[in-house]
């Protein structure tokens, strides 16, 4: 890249920064802890926001942002079908939510009565770990499908999160996923992150990931 | 988006396509067929290349260019292995393969000695889309567990290329996909497109592809 790209370039993100903090201070204004989840296509990050819906639809209120790169409501409309307000975000082809497209989405969400908001970016393992979008979590949904060298491959995305669900579990038996060589891989780039292993399908593991969820929204009431 | 920033991103996509326009004229003098494979993370394209090469190394030279965003010879060194040269492509973290970074590949092989060029492009199912990269067709390569959703959510990809392998259907007992769904999709995007269902585990589905490419690559040595 050309200096001056590299400057536009930083320029643009530090904008986006200075945005994704102000929404931050929003959501913590209106004790709300916020999530951003990432992850290939297919992944199931929708099969994991509707899990996390239905293990916690007693105990709080979720809303949830959904960004697609097309105008789809097929993940807005499972979310909504259970009784969640949910906010569709259609990038425009763009790659990636950012702290602009993030702000749309909860000006337009009544916050004065959500515990939980989560984000389900655009499909995709690179370009959005490049943006803050002003949660407090980074969280990524892998899947056996996927393969065991992800982390070898798509290292930026990996090294910058707190939370990794490997999804899809129940496939182990039917695939050759090497569980060692993709928790060694993850370990060289990234050794405080929180690793579940969940299937969305059976639900096993769920609970501990709730059980990691309710917590971080009980500390986020306490702490005001 | 401003419309300077419109100008710009077409004046970057302006000079990406006359550069790819030179490298398919490259190849056509060096009566080279060139595919350009495209994907999300984990469906599969480096053991179709893999199983390509396996089933047409006794009968032309195939060399492949393998695009990955971090510094990883994983994928191209499973090519070396099967004794057909490789390069490895490091975007540094870009998101795609453009016509520059095409240029590099190409230009590091020894076009007179090859038949067949595979390009890997960046495991990602938007950016790759936006960027020719002098090839003469487009394949993506999806996969049964990442969902029948994805023609629907991923329309830009889907509407441009001219094949689609549908691989990993050895899994099809274990996940629910409606198959009508998924080539319905696809239908309403693109009518023209060439379509296999293959499981390069099993090997099902793959000799048709084998035969279309087959067909292809004859096809560019008659034309001269």
């Amino acid at each position: 890249m050309s200096t001056q790209k590299v400057q536009i370039v930083e320029k643009i993100l530090d904008a986006n920064d200075q945005l994704a903090n102000q929404i931050l201070k929003k959501l913590n204004d209106a004790e709300i802890f916020a999530i951003n989840i990432m992850a290939s296509p297919g992944s199931g990050k929708t099969s994991v926001i509707l899990k996390t819906i239905e293990k916690l639809k007693g105990e709080m209120n979720i809303a949830v942002i959904e960004g697609d790169t097309a105008a789809v409501t097929i993940d807005a409309d499972k979310v909504t079908a259970l009784g969640m307000p949910a906010v569709q975000i259609n990038t425009g082809g763009q790659c990636h939510l950012d702290a602009v497209l993030m702000e749309q989405g909860v000006d337009a969400l009544d916050l004065s009565d959500i515990d939980l908001l989560i984000v389900e970016n655009v499909g995709n393992l690179i370009c959005p770990a490049s943006f803050k979008i002003g949660t407090h979590s980074n969280v990524v949904v892998a899947s056996v499908p996927e393969g065991d060298d992800k982390p070898y491959k798509y290292t930026n995305i990996y090294r910058g999160i707190d939370v990794l669900l490997l999804n899809k579990t129940d496939l182990l038996p039917y695939i050759d996923f090497r569980l060692d060589y993709f928790k060694d891989g993850i370990h060289a780039l990234n050794q405080n992150l929180k690793f579940f292993e969940v299937s969305c399908k059976t639900g096993e593991g769920i609970e501990d990931w709730i059980d990691w969820l309710r917590e971080k929204v009980k500390a986020q009431k306490n702490h005001r």
